[in-house]
């Protein structure tokens, strides 16, 4: 391992435009090569942020001897062809959320992975952050009594674009996979495994949908109401409850600089923390640390938690309609699954 | 009409206090009889705020002579008689949300007010509060654009006694039909009636909701998450979302003096009342005004929403198991609905 972390970055949107702003406010970290379907872009990317390679390809890029890491920020229905061929030629990966379009593409990454020992990381930058971690340790010590509730929203209104990423089922669009992934992230995050998944949404006119609502129930009795839209904003804020209290995260709850621990009858209590960037410097640290560390996954954001999330959205998926491509390879995804579809504790 | 609106309340617990101290803040009402099933109950009611009459029973006060409006503040399970009583001896109503325990017992008690011409309206005040009026006003004017979501929680943690009525299946306990009931008349109130009623909640041993989490969806493509809690507390606030913007209704919701309209980009527009008391003068005095124009039903808490709601709650309690003694005289309530039990839009 290079004493610097070396990286790769697949495709030069913008979510890659912010990945780079933020590798560049860390010392041991660097964009050595950067990939793109169309070269002239790539080409732009590496001389807006001071690239040595560029290319044409994503595949190049994972290829590339002085790359240590491949940050692969292309459309989900990418996530599985362009980390696949990362992993195979032994290079870590650092993936977007959702880590793939299915649970089942999310598994076949974690067996390849596992199969030729490679990191690999979905960038679940959120459960990077200091206050996520502090709110699980609140959690755990029993600072809110028994957990009761997770409410959480997350929602803009984009441009609606049929063809592109956030709204084109060829490339795994909609409000689900885009943002419905982090209150569905956190809840795993705090609650783990949920033991029902309900879901309603509005599909866009393109077939993904443009507003997902989700309710969650889990065994120790909790509950989780969770809302995403890309066709409206939310408040974009979390609230976490226990028989003793609630834990409110401001908007925007997954980039989270502080958390009010509220009681009943008693002032709130703050904790604050001044993060370095936006927060996905968090991830890249932890990411530097697994590799230094000769770690194949991170504790923070594990291949089974990136699996329960992912199942999660299958069962979302098939209550609300909808369907991706890339679904076909999969005999199972064709019905809803029964548990799924079982609206009864 | 005495130029006076003249007031009995059945019952003496702690809404009929909150009530009658709510009363003497407006110079036009005054209670004239109060009636328990424990006359020294009700007798030191009457001492209390200076009731003339104490009665041994919630029929005697309805049929004193001098009584205009009954307000009615037993446990859900004794609304349908004590209110149809009433309405049989002519006498108004202002019953306690949720008006009754079942949409059945709500259309039987409207069908005979309409019967025998006499008011009737559930004591749901977070209908008359200014700013939900207001609220109700913005959305209607467009200020949030389309319609997208609500998001509302309200708990607390109450003393659990599985024989009070709070918890007891007798006196239709639970958090659906004590706190449950503001979110869901709420979504009401703004979206109309849903296309789709999904729940799930944790049971107490005493074989009530202690914590119910609600999906509501819309033709509209509004989507509501809803959670109600007996067993810890909630934030208690309500974010209504459109393609715009969104507003913030602060704790207590249903008793809210601000609202905050909030649009990306902008400073948040506040609209603030003084409210007169908490907020129950304001359900008096639309009483009193309904009264004395000789209206049968108040157009802020109509008859239709009252029974809309209760089709919610009996939607939500068909898919969460709980029944209560007062649905076993209805057949169609031994098993789920069917439209309750889709899960699919």
């Amino acid at each position: 391992m290079h004493p610097r972390i070396r990286w790769g970055i697949a495709a030069t949107g913008n979510i890659a435009n912010v990945f780079a702003r933020e590798l560049a406010l860390l010392p041991d970290h660097e964009v050595v090569a950067v990939g793109s379907r169309n070269l002239d872009r790539a080409r732009a990317f590496a001389q807006e942020w001071g690239v040595r390679r560029a290319y044409g390809s994503y595949s190049e890029v994972a290829d590339d001897p002085e790359v240590d890491v491949l940050y692969i920020a292309t459309p989900h229905s990418d996530h599985l062809a362009t980390a696949r061929h990362a992993i195979e030629s032994g290079t870590a990966v650092l993936c977007e959320k959702a880590l793939t379009v299915n649970a089942h593409e999310a598994r076949e990454l974690v067996a390849l992975a596992r199969e030729r020992q490679v990191f690999l990381m979905e960038a679940m930058w959120m459960r990077c952050n200091p206050l996520h971690l502090r709110l699980r340790e609140l959690l755990a010590g029993g600072a809110l009594g028994e957990p009761r509730s997770l409410n959480a929203t997350l929602g803009f209104l984009a441009d609606y674009d049929p063809t592109g990423r956030l709204f084109a089922p060829d490339l795994a669009g909609g409000a689900l996979l885009d943002v419905g992934v982090y209150p569905v992230s956190l809840a795993h995050h705090l609650f783990g495994a949920p033991a029902t998944v309900q879901a309603t949404a509005t599909l866009t006119s393109s077939g993904v949908d443009g507003t997902v609502g989700m309710l969650l129930g889990y065994d120790t009795g909790a509950v989780a109401t969770l809302t995403g839209s890309l066709t409206g904003p939310l408040p974009n804020a979390a609230y976490v409850s226990g028989t003793e209290g609630w834990v409110e995260l401001p908007p925007d709850f997954q980039a989270v600089d502080r958390l009010l621990v509220h009681r009943p009858g008693k002032d709130p209590e703050e904790y604050a923390v001044e993060l370095l960037g936006v927060g996905y410097t968090y991830e890249a640290a932890e990411v530097a640390r697994c590799l230094r560390a000769g770690l194949l996954e991170s504790p923070l954001v594990s291949w089974a938690d990136s699996i329960a999330v992912m199942e999660v959205l299958d069962a979302v998926r098939a209550q609300i309609g909808v369907r991706y491509p890339n679904d076909a390879a999969y005999d199972d995804l064709a019905t809803p699954a029964s548990d799924a579809s079982d609206s009864q504790r």
